[in-house]
């Protein structure tokens, strides 16, 4: 099931794609895509029913982060050997873990604002979690039954204010706008190996990433039994897992957004993301 | 204005402390102490209230944090000069900046858990700011404006998960039950000089911190202002401001919590909080 949020900023509706690819909307049945609507009963409920009964969404609407009100958006560092590489960073014996603003959450179209002041706004395409059962010190064994879906994440940071402003990255990872979400959120059952999924990013058309999550150095169970043994994540939590290599902090001589650029992303079954970067 | 919110966790109903310091119930007026109900016409809508027509609360019931849906609980690290240094850190040049997990917030005498794994669990009081009005690159001189009020902290930290299980602090840092926040909303009208209030915390009735926000290195002027450049504020955020020196880790032998220990904390005019420390 691919579930999305459309409608103005603010204002998402829920909704579903349907097997043709068209947009159907979930407004009578659920509030939103957020919270308890992902417990895994309330997933079956809407996995039982037939789109065709749903009304057909019409006009091309904006398409939401495909989570609403989400608690938390705890980000995984270097977790894939080769973007740690290009980092300068060594690979890490345990998951780095640091923390998104959720008022830097997007939609997957939405312009990228490049804040004031920076000169180092890079991209990050990466695999979202969502959670959809509350989880405190789970099992690696257990982990996955606790995870709603998938979707895309771009993981936009500012890397003078992450790395050079004070010592914490958190700093440079939650700007408004450095976190585009979606389009889709990709229930479990369609996502048959979360280690095995492509994904890319390129700005204007020039393909920088081009990697595959089967090089992730800490998996998706893994890091939800890890992260739940230090916080507990509730229905609607996102987990944002770390990106391959190809960042701009990554190219010789590194490179980095200005206004009026274009990122396309996206992963294997969880769709494509295009923002165009903006001046805050 | 003192607000409050009490109630059983997850189902607190908003009130306020009348002159007499009897607790009154606002559900009648405000849905809770949260978002939009801090904008600046709101508050002025309840200052205008005769608390006289509220109806008395009951009973002594439990105390939740003093704002619901908190969106963000940005913290400020080393900000007191003389905790920078009982930490072996040097004092940062601009505020060192993270973020504790919203899930992590309780009640002003909620229980405060150890984690399982935990052998370095440590106090630090610190001066809450409530925001009131959307901020987002807003001058020092206009940032209190965006401050419905202030309220205590207990900005709860492992230092092992915060120092050294992988580079950033937020691990250590948003454990279930590691943000008391309240008892009040004190609501910026009654606190003539936020850089004066005295604060200090006891375990077991001996007194590790007893200090002042007068030595604050960033004021809440220049925290608001500062942060307001990396990301919007929203009402309802929260900004942790940091801790006067006598935590744990600064004591020599460093000294850490246990389980069955009872933190009190204070600062002048913003309330005391009590908590016990039980194994999570």
């Amino acid at each position: 099931m691919k579930l999305v949020r459309h409608g103005a900023a603010g204002q998402e509706r829920p909704g579903l794609i349907d097997a043709e690819g068209r947009l159907r909307d979930l407004s009578g049945i659920v509030p939103d895509i957020a919270g308890t609507a992902l417990l895994p009963e309330s997933l079956d409920r809407l996995k039982a029913i037939d789109p065709a009964t749903l009304p057909l969404v019409e006009g091309n609407p904006r398409i939401g982060a495909c989570v609403g009100s989400v608690g938390k958006l705890v980000c995984v560092g270097l977790n894939y050997s080769d973007h740690a590489a290009e980092s300068g960073l060594p690979v890490p014996s345990e998951p780095v873990l640091f923390m998104k603003a959720t008022s830097s959450i997007v939609g997957p179209n939405d312009d990228v604002e490049i804040p004031r002041g920076s000169k180092k706004t890079d991209w990050e395409v990466e695999l979202g979690i969502v959670i959809g059962k509350p989880a405190k010190y789970v099992s690696e064994e257990d982990a996955l039954s606790h995870v709603a879906g998938y979707c895309v994440i771009n993981d936009v940071s500012e890397r003078e204010f992450q790395i050079e402003r004070g010592g914490q990255w958190d700093k440079g990872k939650g700007c408004d706008t450095f976190g585009p979400m979606g389009p889709w959120l990709v229930t479990s059952d369609e996502i048959s190996d979360p280690q095995d999924l492509h994904m890319w990013l390129e700005v204007d058309g020039k393909r920088f990433q081009d990697g595959s999550t089967r090089t992730m150095i800490f998996g998706v169970a893994h890091l939800v039994s890890y992260i739940s043994q230090f916080m507990s994540l509730q229905p609607g939590d996102v987990i944002s897992t770390g990106t391959p290599p190809g960042v701009g902090l990554g190219q010789k001589p590194p490179l980095y957004l200005t206004p009026g650029q274009t990122m396309r992303l996206g992963i294997q079954g969880l769709g494509e993301q295009r923002q165009t970067t903006v001046q805050g």
